[in-house]
């Protein structure tokens, strides 16, 4: 299932050394003048390059091929493609038969019989830019309607951050990985401001566990929780209370231990969760695997490769974010 | 959206303080012998009643009303529901207009401009009984192919769980809350034996996804991770290999930092997560809130309540896991 | 996939000699009074008995589980069910290993390894009554935004019915057939007042295609068409244009060769279709057929059955109209 | 909702003048060895050109963008895109403010505020070279299995096509409304060999119903039937007996009056159908309409059309049965 959302909808293709990547998505209200400036911006966030970054050179020129005219949403599908054109397949025949440790290379082959070794293929993370073009088309319907969604790095490897120096430690932390041909995990946060209150479906809709699909369906996600998230499981009832009280004539709360979310559905106040990462999975060194007929092997991949995913998966984390909450504010019909 | 899953789907109906509650199964494999007291053993677990428990009274009784023909079943749906005998409805007036912090009372209110106010209406976790009904039902299939689900409490308060005498410290902390007219929070565990490798989509319906939204939907979760989860972020990449070796024919790894799960897609070994779930919401606390004409005001809800929901949710994150499993095995394919 | 539509959907349960059948429906607008009369009303259109009807005694006494309160709806799943009372399973003993010809029993066997052979099982037109109680919960959404279904019978047999006097011809020629042993077929028409201009999708989700799914998931319905429909295979194009015009500020079209209908989307014309059924399979003579073990007999099946299927299924067509019209209001986000 | 299927699924994009068309196919089976050329062939049958079609010239020269690696499908999403090369947008500015009667102008810009109204946009008939392409990809997959998808014409105007005489009449009728400035409707019949039996769902997703979902969603179908279809309203019971008989070791029946689906499950004849068509809507006459600011008008509307639309029609036909077949086999877990 390549299709994420009910009303707004990408669908998702593309192997990392194939033609192209790309996708398709229905359901974009029409009429909106769409800011082609912003989403380049929003590509360029995620682009690898840069110290922290793998050195791939992706240019990730996004062409639209359907549902815009004369700059503004038909409402009918928007489909885009980003030719791949520094792909270096040749970096990648030694993978043909062996799969790399904490890939996907051997569940593919289990699942499907065959795969596209390249760099990945399918489940490679150059995949996610896809998703931010969705999330850009989104965020920019979301910012119509006065809705702002923002990611940013809650934690990369053990340093915390919560200012500008932990940032100087984070980025640190990286190059001395990075230096023992190691890699690092990490935390994003988002924090979503502006969705009225009655977004999000009971029960098996909640909108808790609508972002939960789309977080985890990030590469290399490994937990999702929102407000109090696993501290609260430490917590006393009496500690995580969000107290009720009336301003500007309509019901707030003193505190957001509730993350915005009260029984699936928004309750007006600011949406708050965090994303944990696993660290890279390729790192310069030499792994214990096994060939796909089954024989012993030591495997030492090259390439470009980051050390951290934090950096590159803000933007994604703020783009599936933003095609969650606009397709439960289409869903909840309230999207104004 | 009250349904949950693909191609073993369960479509759940039913107010805490209704008729009844109940479901109807779509997708249920035909030709299964059903044990009926299994599913009434399954439902068993997750009732009130007992030192630690609500003392609310529920039978439970669950009525098939389809599906099944000679005790076993036909491929068509299997509807069931459970009567709602114990209601005493007169405990829950006094929130027909107050809103009960920390509760869905007052986004359901902003959603549909009407709610039940008894007992949590739709939004009561007394709607996990139907979860569970369902997630019996799976469970038979599943172990017909050799498939275990088994959750269990990992922490209760700020108690972790990983023996006996843990347990009786939690029980403890549980009566020790309950004196102090407060509750706690706690995490649930879980893990999948037996699955297949070749079980998840690509991209969107990654397995892990597919996980975390099944459990983000059940009352009280705060969070999800799976394999080393949040510890990842905090990991290094050399520490989170799972090197590959071969044994009895098929692949394996040496570890199990994955979770089971690469790339979205199961390898064959264990699944494990866990599941974060907040403080119950109730407690007879004075709490500061509001009414539904926006006045302030203190409401203390009596009523019958657990103090802790880690008991009562180890059968439901059980439940849950063996839909999406069976659901998942059924879109690739692989059950068998 | 026992589920019907996509933001107002029915769950469809229930085998003729079961316990129960019934539905859950889900996507219902909150706060709507429902007028419970009206429901049973339309249940006794489609009930039979009376001259031209099976004898079959159905109370089709509807109980309603969920969804309701104090008389409004809540916006969460209306679940229902109708007991099956007057069953005499014993009528259908020697169905038990014989497939009746034109029914579903050997195809359901060859589906599912299993079947209720009992009055059809899950086949039977016993289940279009779960339709109805659907289609009367729509209606009443409808009417409260001026939109008005309607359905009645065109043709009985070979009797064309444009008036009261073909009405008595109809039921000669039913009561002749009857006589014969035999059984009839005809054509349903339908047409729908009301709907604004925009309702359906484009390309996949044309209006057109719903309702053909929806009728043509019907019992016996054998064909569908809108606007001039397999007429219009033989007309020139000069014949079939339907001109625009201007009144009351608003577009119109001189003539509805379209049918209310044009590129799948509704221009605010009525929109009209028909349904074609084939004659009942079950008729009081000696088939030719095969049991379960594949050996060649003949079959006479007694019990209780209709002649002409149309008088029925009329309100079993206006339900499901009603059902997709709502549906594709709600997706269309038309629905005032 | 511009994606079709449920585990085959084509999602389709394009605007008749905008850059390109294209689809995105998710769910296709893994390891299939692709015949390109076929795909074109099959193209080729339904390209404008020829005495009896659309001069426009459309290379319809389909790029695979992903999911093919080594001429073999890797399971993952197949994306294509054919450029729209002989645009011409200069014959069509007088649309820009003028609906055209009988073609969606009017309905898309109800809809969306806002259309592309160079040659129809998305509603032009163009977007069913998409479909064919799915079709090519979903009839190779079919014939591994032995099954057989063929469409056919069975009616141009008032002419049956029986034989390859009735063909040159149909010629000389299409030539004949040619001269006439005036257009044809059609009727298009599709036998689908090898199908199991079993393959269908119950209640809503009977096998007719999807099959008639996926007709009425091409452009100018105004019918849909299957079997007897219409003329089984006018046949007595006793006429249209399938009666079963034994051969070879499996059921077969010995009319197929039911066009191989009973119950909306298939029983293993022939699948048969038939899709009627209207006239095609664009002729070179003054026609009576209206602009977008509500002022009557007349319009001739000039460009290249065809003036019969089941030639083009029985590729889309076929294409789409294909599609829906290999769907139905693979949801009932019958594709071997």
């Amino acid at each position: 299932m390549n299709t994420f959302g009910t009303l707004f909808r990408l669908t998702d293709f593309g192997e990392s050394h194939g033609d192209a990547i790309g996708g398709v998505i229905d359901g974009m209200p029409s009429g909106i003048q769409l800011d082609l400036d912003a989403i380049d911006a929003f590509l360029k966030r995620r682009r690898p390059g840069g110290r922290l970054a793998s050195p791939r050179k992706e240019d990730d020129k996004v062409r639209f091929l359907s549902g815009i005219f004369e700059g503004r949403t038909l409402g009918t599908p928007i489909a885009f493609m980003i030719e791949n054109t520094d792909q270096r397949s040749k970096d990648y025949g030694e993978l043909r038969n062996t799969y790399r440790p904490n890939h996907a290379d051997y569940t593919y082959e289990a699942k499907y019989g065959i795969r596209d070794y390249r760099g990945g293929g399918r489940a490679s993370a150059r995949e996610t830019a896809v998703r931010v073009v969705g999330g850009a088309l989104a965020a920019q319907v979301l910012g119509n309607s006065g809705i702002k969604v923002e990611a940013y790095p809650l934690q990369i490897g053990m340093v915390e951050i919560h200012s500008m120096s932990d940032m100087e430690a984070a980025e640190k932390a990286i190059l001395d990985a990075k230096a023992g041909r190691d890699t690092l995990g990490g935390i994003v946060g988002c924090t979503v401001k502006g969705v009225p209150a009655g977004v999000g479906e009971p029960v098996f809709g909640k909108l808790q566990a609508m972002l939960a699909s789309a977080m985890m369906s990030i590469n290399a996600a490994k937990g999702f929780d929102y407000g109090d998230g696993f501290a609260a499981a430490g917590m006393r009832g009496s500690e995580s209370v969000d107290a009720f009280y009336v301003e500007d004539g309509r019901v707030h709360t003193r505190s957001n231990h509730s993350g915005g979310i009260q029984g699936g559905i928004s309750n007006g106040e600011d949406i708050t969760f965090r994303v944990a990462f696993k660290p890279i999975a390729t790192m310069p060194r030499a792994l214990e695997t096994v060939t796909d007929e089954l024989e012993s092997t030591e495997l030492t991949v090259g390439g470009r490769h980051d050390v951290c995913v934090v950096p590159r998966a803000v933007p994604v984390v703020e783009a599936m974010a933003a095609m969650t909450i606009l397709d439960a504010l289409m869903i909840a019909g309230k999207l104004r």
